[in-house]
Protein backbone atom coordinates (compact mmCIF):
# COMPACT_ATOMS: atom_id res chain seq x y z
CA UNK A 1 0.00 0.00 0.00
CA UNK A 2 1.32 3.19 -0.77
CA UNK A 3 1.18 6.49 0.94
CA UNK A 4 -0.85 9.15 -1.26
CA UNK A 5 -0.83 12.46 1.13
CA UNK A 6 1.63 12.78 4.19
CA UNK A 7 0.92 16.18 6.49
CA UNK A 8 2.39 18.30 8.70
CA UNK A 9 0.75 21.48 10.63
CA UNK A 10 2.41 24.85 10.58
CA UNK A 11 0.68 28.36 11.77
CA UNK A 12 2.67 30.91 9.35
CA UNK A 13 2.39 29.49 5.99
CA UNK A 14 3.55 31.77 4.16
CA UNK A 15 7.00 30.83 6.12
CA UNK A 16 6.63 27.15 5.29
CA UNK A 17 6.05 27.81 1.52
CA UNK A 18 9.83 29.72 1.37
CA UNK A 19 11.17 26.88 3.49
CA UNK A 20 9.69 23.89 1.29
CA UNK A 21 9.99 25.27 -2.22
CA UNK A 22 13.05 27.66 -2.33
CA UNK A 23 15.27 25.54 0.79
CA UNK A 24 14.23 22.66 0.11
CA UNK A 25 13.06 23.01 -3.85
CA UNK A 26 9.46 21.07 -3.48
CA UNK A 27 7.03 21.79 -6.19
CA UNK A 28 4.45 23.94 -5.44
CA UNK A 29 1.36 21.94 -6.02
CA UNK A 30 -1.59 24.42 -4.88
CA UNK A 31 -1.35 27.32 -1.95
CA UNK A 32 -3.69 29.40 -0.23
CA UNK A 33 -1.80 31.47 2.99
CA UNK A 34 -4.50 31.13 4.90
CA UNK A 35 -5.29 27.25 4.33
CA UNK A 36 -2.61 25.20 2.98
CA UNK A 37 0.56 24.50 0.99
CA UNK A 38 0.51 21.38 -1.61
CA UNK A 39 3.98 20.14 -2.54
CA UNK A 40 4.73 17.41 -4.85
CA UNK A 41 7.00 14.66 -3.86
CA UNK A 42 8.08 11.25 -5.48
CA UNK A 43 4.87 9.46 -6.04
CA UNK A 44 3.16 11.34 -3.43
CA UNK A 45 2.01 14.77 -1.90
CA UNK A 46 3.26 16.42 1.08
CA UNK A 47 0.60 18.46 2.66
CA UNK A 48 1.44 21.37 5.18
CA UNK A 49 -2.20 22.56 6.29
CA UNK A 50 -2.50 25.75 8.68
CA UNK A 51 -2.51 24.60 12.51
CA UNK A 52 -4.81 26.74 13.74
CA UNK A 53 -7.57 26.36 11.22
CA UNK A 54 -10.62 23.42 12.00
CA UNK A 55 -8.59 22.27 8.11
CA UNK A 56 -10.61 21.86 5.47
CA UNK A 57 -13.75 21.67 7.35
CA UNK A 58 -15.48 24.13 5.35
CA UNK A 59 -14.39 21.78 2.14
CA UNK A 60 -16.88 19.27 2.53
CA UNK A 61 -14.00 16.77 4.40
CA UNK A 62 -13.66 15.87 7.50
CA UNK A 63 -11.96 18.30 10.03
CA UNK A 64 -8.77 16.89 11.42
CA UNK A 65 -5.40 18.91 12.99
CA UNK A 66 -2.63 18.66 15.13
CA UNK A 67 -0.49 20.65 17.86
CA UNK A 68 3.19 19.73 18.29
CA UNK A 69 5.96 18.64 16.36
CA UNK A 70 5.41 16.51 13.64
CA UNK A 71 8.50 14.44 12.00
CA UNK A 72 8.60 13.46 8.48
CA UNK A 73 11.97 11.85 6.77
CA UNK A 74 12.74 12.35 3.03
CA UNK A 75 14.52 9.59 1.26
CA UNK A 76 18.55 10.48 0.59
CA UNK A 77 21.45 9.35 -0.84
CA UNK A 78 24.67 9.47 1.08
CA UNK A 79 25.91 12.10 -1.37
CA UNK A 80 22.59 14.09 -1.78
CA UNK A 81 22.80 14.53 2.25
CA UNK A 82 25.97 15.97 2.05
CA UNK A 83 24.70 18.51 -0.81
CA UNK A 84 21.48 18.96 1.75
CA UNK A 85 23.91 19.54 4.54
CA UNK A 86 25.88 22.43 2.23
CA UNK A 87 22.49 23.53 1.24
CA UNK A 88 21.23 23.82 5.37
CA UNK A 89 24.15 25.51 6.20
CA UNK A 90 23.84 28.08 3.33
CA UNK A 91 20.46 28.96 4.71
CA UNK A 92 21.51 28.95 8.05
CA UNK A 93 19.65 26.39 9.21
CA UNK A 94 21.51 23.81 12.11
CA UNK A 95 21.48 20.00 11.66
CA UNK A 96 20.15 19.49 14.76
CA UNK A 97 21.12 15.55 15.24
CA UNK A 98 22.98 13.21 12.96
CA UNK A 99 22.61 9.26 13.48
CA UNK A 100 24.77 6.74 12.02
CA UNK A 101 22.65 3.62 12.53
CA UNK A 102 24.03 0.47 13.37
CA UNK A 103 22.56 -1.11 9.82
CA UNK A 104 24.84 1.58 7.83
CA UNK A 105 22.05 3.85 7.47
CA UNK A 106 22.67 7.60 7.70
CA UNK A 107 20.22 10.27 9.04
CA UNK A 108 20.39 14.24 9.25
CA UNK A 109 17.38 15.91 11.43
CA UNK A 110 16.34 19.73 11.10
CA UNK A 111 13.35 21.97 11.50
CA UNK A 112 10.86 23.19 9.28
CA UNK A 113 10.00 26.81 10.00
CA UNK A 114 7.05 25.55 11.93
CA UNK A 115 9.28 23.23 14.58
CA UNK A 116 8.47 20.20 12.88
CA UNK A 117 11.39 17.65 12.90
CA UNK A 118 12.72 16.79 9.62
CA UNK A 119 15.42 14.34 8.69
CA UNK A 120 16.67 13.40 5.30
CA UNK A 121 17.65 9.62 5.55
CA UNK A 122 19.24 6.67 3.37
CA UNK A 123 16.39 3.93 2.47
CA UNK A 124 18.83 1.29 3.71
CA UNK A 125 17.43 2.41 7.07
CA UNK A 126 14.51 0.13 5.92
CA UNK A 127 15.78 -1.82 3.70
CA UNK A 128 14.87 -0.04 1.11
CA UNK A 129 16.41 2.01 -2.32
CA UNK B 1 12.05 13.62 -3.21
CA UNK B 2 10.59 10.51 -2.03
CA UNK B 3 9.12 10.50 1.65
CA UNK B 4 10.16 7.76 3.68
CA UNK B 5 8.83 8.58 6.56
CA UNK B 6 4.79 8.93 7.67
CA UNK B 7 4.30 9.55 10.84
CA UNK B 8 0.92 9.80 13.01
CA UNK B 9 0.08 9.89 16.42
CA UNK B 10 -1.64 7.46 18.79
CA UNK B 11 -2.18 7.07 22.26
CA UNK B 12 -3.44 3.16 22.15
CA UNK B 13 -0.56 1.33 19.78
CA UNK B 14 -2.01 -2.09 20.77
CA UNK B 15 -5.33 -1.34 19.46
CA UNK B 16 -3.12 0.86 16.42
CA UNK B 17 -1.25 -2.28 15.90
CA UNK B 18 -4.73 -4.28 15.40
CA UNK B 19 -6.01 -1.66 13.19
CA UNK B 20 -3.09 -1.30 10.90
CA UNK B 21 -2.03 -4.70 10.57
CA UNK B 22 -5.42 -6.79 10.67
CA UNK B 23 -7.74 -4.07 9.08
CA UNK B 24 -5.35 -2.35 6.90
CA UNK B 25 -3.21 -5.24 6.71
CA UNK B 26 0.32 -3.57 6.29
CA UNK B 27 3.11 -5.43 7.43
CA UNK B 28 4.29 -4.09 11.11
CA UNK B 29 8.16 -3.75 10.81
CA UNK B 30 8.87 -3.26 14.38
CA UNK B 31 6.95 -2.86 17.49
CA UNK B 32 7.05 -1.34 21.23
CA UNK B 33 3.38 -0.89 23.17
CA UNK B 34 4.58 1.81 24.67
CA UNK B 35 6.87 3.65 21.96
CA UNK B 36 6.42 3.14 18.48
CA UNK B 37 4.90 0.75 15.95
CA UNK B 38 6.56 0.78 12.00
CA UNK B 39 4.62 -0.07 9.24
CA UNK B 40 5.84 -1.34 5.86
CA UNK B 41 4.26 0.94 2.99
CA UNK B 42 5.40 1.06 -0.53
CA UNK B 43 8.81 3.26 -0.40
CA UNK B 44 7.97 3.74 2.59
CA UNK B 45 7.37 3.63 6.24
CA UNK B 46 4.48 4.90 8.18
CA UNK B 47 5.46 5.08 12.10
CA UNK B 48 2.52 5.44 14.85
CA UNK B 49 3.99 7.18 18.13
CA UNK B 50 2.67 6.80 20.92
CA UNK B 51 1.07 10.26 21.42
CA UNK B 52 1.72 11.16 25.63
CA UNK B 53 5.76 10.23 25.28
CA UNK B 54 7.93 13.17 24.27
CA UNK B 55 8.75 10.23 21.25
CA UNK B 56 12.43 8.82 20.67
CA UNK B 57 13.61 11.62 23.31
CA UNK B 58 15.57 8.69 24.68
CA UNK B 59 17.10 7.28 21.97
CA UNK B 60 19.29 9.98 20.77
CA UNK B 61 16.79 11.52 18.00
CA UNK B 62 15.39 14.58 18.54
CA UNK B 63 12.22 14.87 20.35
CA UNK B 64 8.36 15.23 18.33
CA UNK B 65 5.09 14.52 18.76
CA UNK B 66 1.74 16.08 18.17
CA UNK B 67 -1.80 16.05 19.24
CA UNK B 68 -5.15 15.87 17.75
CA UNK B 69 -6.00 14.02 14.64
CA UNK B 70 -3.62 13.93 12.01
CA UNK B 71 -4.53 12.82 8.46
CA UNK B 72 -2.75 10.77 5.90
CA UNK B 73 -3.87 9.45 2.36
CA UNK B 74 -3.40 5.85 0.98
CA UNK B 75 -3.82 5.64 -2.89
CA UNK B 76 -6.10 3.13 -4.45
CA UNK B 77 -7.76 2.68 -7.22
CA UNK B 78 -11.52 2.58 -7.87
CA UNK B 79 -11.60 -1.00 -7.44
CA UNK B 80 -9.56 -1.20 -4.40
CA UNK B 81 -11.89 1.76 -2.84
CA UNK B 82 -14.54 -0.55 -3.57
CA UNK B 83 -12.88 -3.76 -1.95
CA UNK B 84 -11.76 -1.49 0.93
CA UNK B 85 -15.01 -0.02 1.50
CA UNK B 86 -16.77 -3.71 1.73
CA UNK B 87 -13.98 -4.61 4.54
CA UNK B 88 -13.94 -1.72 6.07
CA UNK B 89 -17.93 -2.15 6.62
CA UNK B 90 -17.04 -6.17 8.33
CA UNK B 91 -14.90 -4.30 10.62
CA UNK B 92 -18.02 -2.15 11.58
CA UNK B 93 -15.65 0.81 10.85
CA UNK B 94 -17.94 3.83 8.90
CA UNK B 95 -16.91 5.49 5.98
CA UNK B 96 -17.26 9.51 7.48
CA UNK B 97 -17.24 11.01 3.78
CA UNK B 98 -16.96 10.11 0.70
CA UNK B 99 -15.77 12.40 -1.96
CA UNK B 100 -16.15 12.55 -6.20
CA UNK B 101 -13.55 14.99 -7.20
CA UNK B 102 -14.17 17.65 -10.23
CA UNK B 103 -11.25 16.06 -11.57
CA UNK B 104 -12.67 12.77 -11.58
CA UNK B 105 -10.65 11.54 -8.56
CA UNK B 106 -12.41 9.89 -5.50
CA UNK B 107 -11.90 9.50 -1.70
CA UNK B 108 -13.24 7.75 1.12
CA UNK B 109 -12.46 8.94 4.63
CA UNK B 110 -12.50 6.44 7.46
CA UNK B 111 -11.23 6.84 11.52
CA UNK B 112 -8.08 4.94 12.85
CA UNK B 113 -8.45 3.89 16.40
CA UNK B 114 -6.77 6.93 17.67
CA UNK B 115 -9.28 9.55 15.56
CA UNK B 116 -6.75 10.28 13.40
CA UNK B 117 -8.45 10.93 9.39
CA UNK B 118 -7.75 8.16 6.66
CA UNK B 119 -8.17 8.61 3.42
CA UNK B 120 -8.15 6.10 0.13
CA UNK B 121 -7.67 8.24 -2.88
CA UNK B 122 -7.43 7.43 -6.48
CA UNK B 123 -3.74 8.92 -7.40
CA UNK B 124 -5.42 10.94 -10.33
CA UNK B 125 -6.88 13.69 -7.42
CA UNK B 126 -2.82 14.47 -7.82
CA UNK B 127 -2.30 13.65 -11.66
CA UNK B 128 -0.42 10.65 -10.30
CA UNK B 129 -1.27 6.75 -11.39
Amino acid sequence: MRVLESVLYAEDLVAARDFYTKVLELEEMIFDPERDLFLRCEGSVLIIFKASKTVIADSGVPAHGTVGAGHLAFAASESEIESWRERLATHNLPIIDEIYWKNGAHSIYFKDTAGNILEFATPSLWGMK
